[in-house]
């Protein structure tokens, strides 16, 4: 795990499958999700604080995901994580979930930084915007 | 379906359901407050209304729920409620979930309504108090 | 509603919702899926049926949600859904979840039938694509 | 944490939150299940392999929860798990969850052994049985 890219790891469990017995479709935005929050978290960024000191939040604007296998039962995932472009109210996210080295489900996320109160976008703060830059790929 | 006890039909989804192949234990606490927030909205009271015009939410204090038999994959259930007893600031709830007439699970939900504020119990407005009078039931 | 698309009316309940206050993001998904199955139901076409009686199920392949204004608790959202591709084994769906006729989440789905033996690709029967044909748009 | 209690630590996303700021009363559910998997885990039990092997799953057939202060975003709590009772063919768990010490959420979730096959209550195996006997509390 380098700056450039964020790995967390992930247990399934009866609440991610469904009867078909795999993880439910839906389910992976959710281990995207906790993947990007732990990259933040990582970073010392707090979306709870965040939101109540700036009054601003990230919001999902656009997703694409590929799904290539199913994950089940009791299996370890692994969510990689990279930023591969860095607008000034926008992030562009690759992440891909792996089990054992072997790539599951691939995914684009464009998350935005709105305001709390009209949901419109708004600049994140230089601090924030110069730490994620840190972490962002140069190619891609 | 009298005043005192209100009927809601609810569809098995996959998204309902586990890898046991049956509908997972939590979901049934989603079908159940589906249904008490459907009885409010069949007595024309909007939960978010109410919480912007009086501050006032309902949160669930204590839920037993027992479970007889799993419901499944594109069962049509039907959720039948009844008030059972009601307070200044609570409403006590049996909700039973059914399938072709069959009992499938059975819960006791005691809501409480709170300040959207700092979460502590207040009264419900008289208006509201006396309208859920109507539809509680004497005796249980 | 004509044949070639089909409207779902869906409500939003407090599970849908996050501490944002708006529908958390991977719910659509699920949104969309219920609105997929009610349009099989509604042609007589039931999944666990399904999966039973030919052993294939439908799973996502590949999934594009754009997300433009967010649902929030209350909300009537109608989900609109069209079949603008239909493969010997995938079906590509348009998607769309619209509030009083305004579009909030636009999406591309496609879903491949597959065996619930090894989740490989298979080929849906010839009354299945018939029956599917005659909700394919044309032109998209 | 003795053998007699298992402690289990889980953060809190957006996903297990709602429009009231708070986690949705049914996610406490999963957070409750995941900590008496974890805690099988521990003992090198896996219930997908179980089920498996033996034909055997764990199903919940009745479930208490007193909710008395609300979890949010980006807490982190710990799930407090005990076995108060073995049977041939059940558990009885007494599960809290904490912050910062102070109880949040207090269960009593009893599980049954059933079979796969017709979901009616099977003994657990002897080495499973043994097993479990030595986390259960004597008293409590």
């Amino acid at each position: 795990m380098t700056d450039k890219e964020f790995s967390y790891p992930i247990r399934v469990y009866y609440e991610d499958t469904d009867a078909g017995g795999v993880v439910y479709y839906a389910n992976y935005l959710r281990f995207f999700e906790r993947a990007r929050t732990e990259w933040l978290r990582h970073l010392k960024v707090e979306q709870a604080q965040l939101a109540a000191s700036t009054s601003c939040i990230f919001v999902v604007n656009e997703v694409t995901v590929k799904y290539y296998q199913p994950a089940r039962l009791d299996d370890l995932l692994n969510v990689k994580s990279k930023i591969y472009k860095l607008g000034a109210a926008s992030i562009n996210f690759e992440q891909r979930i792996e089990k054992n080295g072997q790539l599951l489900t691939l995914a684009k996320i464009t998350v935005v930084s709105v305001s709390t109160i009209n949901f419109k976008p708004m600049m994140m703060s230089q601090d924030l915007r110069a730490l994620l830059q840190t972490c962002t790929s140069e190619k891609f």
